[in-house]
């Protein structure tokens, strides 16, 4: 009777993410950011294009972990695909600032030891979430920034491109767009203030950022996040992405976290730590704490976006207040157990 | 009866600052850094200039906190009076980098709203806590960096100034002592990582850092934090001072906390929100909450530092876990009850 409890027990655990043990399962999810993606403005063949490019960053994360790879590999490896894709900015295909140029920010976080590693305002570095992961493994620092940053990633040896690398036209279009609507703007409104102007635009646009979140057979949590930032973004901002705590986070005794939207709001809430702590100080579940913060506490500030986060038991969530949000999992809950996968773009 | 039972309840409120309406008093604690501050190593000529200053620039936020005054302007009239004064390495006083530049770095935040402002990495701003203050007010950002952040300053008409400002004799000759350091060790040992090299001098050194945080009449929370950084630092290395959530945060349902200490583990723990994270989720005090983050959570990752914080109720904390820091504090509990005021450099 005992031995078939015991059966049972391991049976009824094997259908329930949170009971099975670490070393049989691992999840990794990721986005490719949040806002105005609408089904009606998007081709099927785009829409196709969008699953395709999430599947590969997928896969290349799998590839790690399914043979027992770390964690923080498979954020990396997911994160550079993205990166190396010009559908998504960050990387080759990041937005251009007010000044025509590429800065992009990357952060990443091993929560095994929480360690963690950042980047702002590069140009000239293929794979920002690499050099952060330099920055985390090869100095004593957590955020580097600007020409500085550059010049330590060329030391340790990480990949350095012409900044003319990251130009696509597509982006050089949306900047020269937004250039002459404000403009034109500031000629017929010349008393509105230009911060208001700008913020009535952006809620129009999609919030670019690309991250991953992986459990691994170790049990270990892993964050990454990248992003070319705004368009037409000016005076040296730096957004939530590479900020530890903001945009990205990870501490293996609660989740793993990367977030897409409207940055100031992800600082100012600091929304990745904010879901850990709800969880390990407030005793909620991930769910519990990821819907709080996106669906009610965010949205009341007057802010919008989504995130990805995965727990220590397996657990996932993909919550967003926007339109749309570019994500997708892959999961493999036991041993020889079905792999999962699934890659979305809109509501439900 | 009844009555009595009604005065004696006032009576009793007033003496315990938690249960003080919030009209009737004001909180104000400021530091000025944390570190290796031992009285064998001071002298009394030198220690009673750091109590002056200290008092200096409690009485700057006094004068406004006293009549009404708002938290938010408190706490910047602080740190401008620290900021100005060569003792500490904020503003005027700030170290050199590793280039022989100074880079400065502020954050405030208002708890009232969660409005947040910081700069980071500039050399031409006088008082970075003005123009981080600036961004909260004037921009839709939170964080701006290097040449754009005082583009944005200047914009402003935030005072402006040459580099050479923020030469000071006595900084340059710090720079000038661990780049000689620095050139012999790397003779004599140029096998080990330059990473530790840095690491061991940096723990001899004391964390330059200052801050106040600040509870008005009307209830309302605000902290601010503002650095030069450490001395040689190198690759635009940016610390938890601008990182709203770790070395700055304010939110009027909980605390408002300035960090200083070795920023990178300050970063890590996103240490002043994981501090009013405790008291919303957890149900903690803010004396728990800040000694079980400073004396537990600190050290035991390998880092220190201290920080200052005032809850909604008037609670204070001073808390390190190094040898000393430059504090102090001046409250109100009651209308026309006394004034009490502290200022303190050593343990007890």
């Amino acid at each position: 009777m005992r031995a078939f409890l015991v059966f049972l027990f391991f049976f009824i655990g094997n259908l329930k993410p949170s009971a099975v043990a670490a070393q049989d399962r691992y999840v990794l999810v990721i986005h490719g950011g949040a806002g105005t993606i609408l089904k009606s403005k998007i081709t099927p063949e785009q829409e196709k294009r969008y699953q395709e490019s999430l599947e590969q960053a997928l896969l290349a994360g799998q590839a790690i972990l399914q043979t027992g790879g770390k964690a923080i590999d498979a954020v990396e490896a997911a994160v550079r695909v993205l990166e190396d894709n010009p559908l998504f900015n960050a990387g080759k295909g990041a937005v251009f600032t007010n000044q025509g140029k590429n800065e992009l920010d990357a952060a990443i976080m091993n929560g095994q030891n929480l360690s963690a590693g950042a980047v702002a305002g590069v140009s000239t570095i293929r794979n920002p979430i690499s050099a952060a992961r330099a920055v985390m493994e090869k100095s004593e620092h957590v955020m580097l920034s600007g020409i500085g940053a550059e010049q330590f990633a060329k030391e340790m040896g990480i990949e350095m491109v012409d900044p003319s690398y990251f130009y696509t036209p597509q982006r050089w279009h949306s900047l020269e767009i937004i250039r002459q609507r404000d403009s034109l703007e500031s000629t017929k409104k010349n008393q509105q203030p230009v911060a208001l102007m700008e913020t009535l635009e952006r809620k129009k646009e999609k919030y670019g950022t690309v991250g991953a979140v992986a459990l691994d057979m170790h049990g270990n949590l892993a964050a990454a996040t990248s992003t070319g930032g705004m368009t037409n973004k000016k005076w040296g901002r730096i957004g939530d992405a590479p900020i530890i705590g903001a945009g990205t986070y990870a501490n293996n005794t609660t989740a793993a976290v990367s977030c897409t939207g409207w940055g100031e709001y992800f600082i100012r809430l600091v929304m990745a730590k904010s879901i850990c702590d709800q969880m390990e100080y407030g005793g909620k579940t991930l769910e519990e704490a990821a819907n709080q913060l996106v669906m009610q506490k965010l949205p009341a500030l007057g802010g919008d976006g989504g995130l990805i986060a995965v727990d220590k038991d397996g657990n996932m969530v993909m919550p967003f207040c926007t339109e749309g949000m570019y994500r997708g999992y892959i999961r493999q809950d036991s041993l020889n157990g079905p792999i999962k996968k699934e890659t979305a773009l809109y509501k439900n």
